[in-house]
């Protein structure tokens, strides 16, 4: 199987770099806007050659890649499709899926698509941050539009396995509505906390002193790269919107328990988010 | 000098580790409720001796350490008043200030106060979790009552110094301000997070799997211990309303930009947070 990666930064270089150690492919290829991070791509075991011509780059291909912000993978799709071969499997790794399955479901052209999202990444970007085990143990989405053929089902859940992934298969919209809350609201509100921080700090110049670990962590979200964030608020706008107003209305109730002094409920909810959270992480309770 | 460490749980543990590592006391005492936490607390030499009954334990101490939630500290204190030396300073490691100093003010016997406040922790609890590295460069708020002697104060910036953490003196209203940004705020949205996750996996039986990196960093939090947050958040009940206040004027904002498509104004503000996050954390900005 010959795979192009289009997008060879943090995720799509990790993809590549996992792929040929699996020995998943007999040739990766990639292709993205300079030369420089195909060279890196290259050097850093990502990909076996590297092209600027999208054209180039996918002739011949198995398998082509999207790995990029949701947005440049909707604008790519029009441009791309006519270069896809009849039985060439489209896939992409944009993390919010229904805008687009729904993009490409209006193009003639791209025969055989099915979207995929890997539950990894960091707040960092570009190849320099790439690695070979990202992927490893994470769930990844899979999410066959209706009319796919099983084939191209199969064949990637196949390939995800062999790169140590986990297949989930899952509706647009089901995979949509789990990660505005379990990724997208966690940014945002990781936002919210940098921002009230930033205010904060403007008035009172000992803040960043303060700024201890349990700060650090919940404000790690916000250092991820704006475009690429900006990109999937946009994009999964309904699910999210739905998401800000549960936090909206927990945060409220939160509050009122903390504004009335009513311990026993504000204890019982404390206890839920603790109990929740050690059996979502895996991780067991400490007390 | 002689110190009495009442508490020797996970902070109070770690500060009598850190106090006998640097060797910055001749004797430090460990009052706790129970024989085996304090047998333990010797075991990992978070102390020299152990004591059930305080008056025992706090006879002949220069320094009294309370490292307990803040209410256990606030229900502590009239009894604590009567044992203590004319010349003994109280001290205490609570997570919010404002309560304990206007408690102490308003009992007679206690002449000599400092409030404390590390800005490290973990979201574990128990003398196991105790760390003799847990205080170093860690900022370490020391909050002087109107009329404390300027000996205590000295006394303790030395101490903090000699452990290897910051001294930083500041009124309790801007500690318990500050705070409720960098600390209270941050743990609400990882509990509301955590319960938002928890609604969503009752419909959603896949919820668990997509719970990736992000959030169980923005999570974390939620696993603290619920008794000593509970206290935290009742404690510091107007500094934190504020804060909530804040959080959600800044989420109402964001989601505004999402709902009108304002991608202009969700970019401004997102990058705002990166660069803020990036400069109070002290890390860099990747991309």
């Amino acid at each position: 199987m010959r795979i192009t990666i289009i997008g060879v930064g943090m995720l799509g270089g990790s993809f590549g770099m996992a792929v040929r150690k699996a020995g998943a492919a007999e040739l990766v290829a990639g292709v993205d806007l300079d030369r420089a991070t195909l060279d890196r791509a290259r050097e850093r075991g990502a990909i076996d050659a590297g092209y600027l011509d999208p054209a180039e780059g996918v002739a011949g291909a198995d398998l082509v890649v999207l790995a990029a912000p949701v947005r440049s993978i909707l604008e790519m799709l029009p441009g791309l499709a006519p270069l896809l071969g009849r039985e060439t499997i489209l896939f992409d790794l944009g993390s919010t899926k229904e805008a687009i399955v729904s993009a490409v479901a209006g193009l003639a052209g791209i025969r055989r698509y099915v979207g995929g999202h890997p539950m990894a990444g960091t707040e960092h970007a570009g190849i320099e941050y790439a690695d070979d085990g990202l992927l490893r143990e994470a769930t990844f989405a899979l999410v066959p539009p209706s009319g796919v053929d099983e084939g191209a089902v199969e064949l990637l859940t196949d390939l995800v396995r062999r790169i140590g992934a986990r297949p989930v298969v899952i509706s647009a919209e089901r995979h949509d509505r789990i990660v505005s809350v379990t990724s997208h609201l966690p940014y945002l509100l990781s936002v919210v906390l940098a921002l009230a921080a930033e205010n904060l700090a403007r008035e009172e110049s000992r803040t960043g002193e303060f700024a201890a670990s349990g700060y650090r962590d919940t404000t790690r979200l916000a250092a991820s790269n704006v475009r690429v964030m900006a990109d999937i608020c946009l994009s999964n706008r309904g699910p999210l919107l739905r998401a800000v107003e549960e936090a909206r209305r927990l945060l409220d109730g939160l509050a009122e328990q903390i504004e009335q002094g009513n311990e026993t409920e504000l204890v019982r909810m404390l206890t839920e988010a603790k109990e929740s959270r050690a059996s979502a992480s895996g991780e067991r309770s400490t007390d």
